[in-house]
């Protein structure tokens, strides 16, 4: 073997109060895998353990009032405060999960795998107290345009797509290229064998041979299905092939 | 006990080829928990059994040349087919997870959760012979906007979307109200105790016990963190009040 690895390979942090919800699918595949082989690294770190209230609570009724129940500031900036000690003065990004949070992209998942690592707070209840949000300088993420139960399953996807970016985890590094989201496009249509399924055809162009042609139709059917599906991400293509002449 | 279980609760189907991948973060919390008491069922069916090839093999070379495998159809739709021929004629969803669907909405998660439970086809590879999408009449739904080394996280994470809804899951069902995404804002911010954090103070409206001062200020903080952080749920919130007029 040459491959080195390095000393401290790029590590996801959890903060949960769902410790046993990890690794759950991030121990399967190549991902999985790849933190047998010492690519990367998963700690899931218990909230509930730095409570110092009774019965290890974490929680308490909204100010205001209302429904449910909100994450106490103490108890939360005692977790993180305990994870960034751990870091040694380097810097990593800190994610909370929550439906308030920006749309998560693929450009900020480039930029999370490309650094250290990341620490991700998952909430739980009606939310996180504001306080903490903004001491901590936490970033606010969203994950689809959904209500989850918790922030746990959030946590993994955000994982699994900068874990599939870092080198020597997926077998072949052209397929993270050319990928939906990298250019503001969504990908083509695929076809594989066999050439006649049902009597449906894989459309001609694709066994032509004439690698122009091939990418001419393909990229025609990326536009499309931009325009169609996702007016957002067609008027930011627009907009950047506008700046670009 | 007075609570009566349905015979066949809500199901979610999950076509994988990592059936090891579930029930994952499915298992935690109010979730697993709502499985054990019978609320709703989850089922992993590995798509590699339905293989006749040489060594269960299930994908080929994208025609028209590049970079990874495609998921072939004839594999892919013996799978489904296996699937569906269990529900004696019931109509469930099909969901096929894709970063070139449509993005998941909070309202087409209601309908699944209301409707008899979902079937989901997790990707893997390049994606899934377009065909089998189009003769099976595949709901193409992304989540989030990121690539990932399988649908199998986003799949858990629509399931647990759904689940959460359903009767009885959780506790206090007005938690279910009032979230981000009903109703086109995101929600407020969120405070608990201590009264001072930090030397951060919860908002003095908040103490005030005035009902209709506490809601005017919760609203105006939904509306203000929707126009700054989701333009795109502003513009459907401004679009629905003034065809509300």
């Amino acid at each position: 073997m040459t491959e080195t690895t390095p000393q401290t390979p790029w590590t996801a942090t959890a903060l949960t109060l769902f410790p046993e919800a990890f690794p759950g699918v991030l121990d399967v595949s190549l991902i999985g895998a790849a933190a047998n082989r010492g690519l990367w690294a998963l700690e899931a770190v218990d909230i509930r353990e730095f409570s110092r209230h009774k019965h290890r609570s974490v929680d308490d009724t909204p100010s205001g009032g209302g429904a449910g129940m909100v994450l106490r500031p103490d108890v939360a900036a005692a977790a993180i405060d305990a994870v960034q000690s751990d870091w040694s003065g380097q810097k990593r990004p800190l994610i909370y999960l929550t439906p308030r949070g920006r749309p998560l992209s693929q450009a900020r998942v480039r930029e999370w795998a490309a650094g250290p690592g990341i620490a991700v707070f998952c909430g739980r209840f009606e939310g996180l107290d504001q306080r903490v949000i903004e001491s901590r300088e936490m970033e606010e993420v969203s994950v689809g345009d959904a209500v989850l139960a918790g922030g746990e399953v959030a946590a993994q996807l955000l994982i699994e797509a900068c874990v599939r970016l870092l080198p020597g985890v997926l077998g072949d590094p052209a397929s993270t290229e050319d990928e939906s989201f990298e250019g503001d496009l969504l990908e083509y249509p695929h076809y594989t064998r066999p050439r006649v399924w049902e009597d449906r055809e894989i459309p001609e162009v694709l066994l032509s041979g004439h690698h122009g042609q091939i990418e001419a139709w393909r990229r025609q059917q990326a536009e499309e299905i931009t325009k169609k599906r996702r007016p957002d991400l067609w008027s930011r293509f627009l907009g950047r092939k506008e700046n670009a002449r």
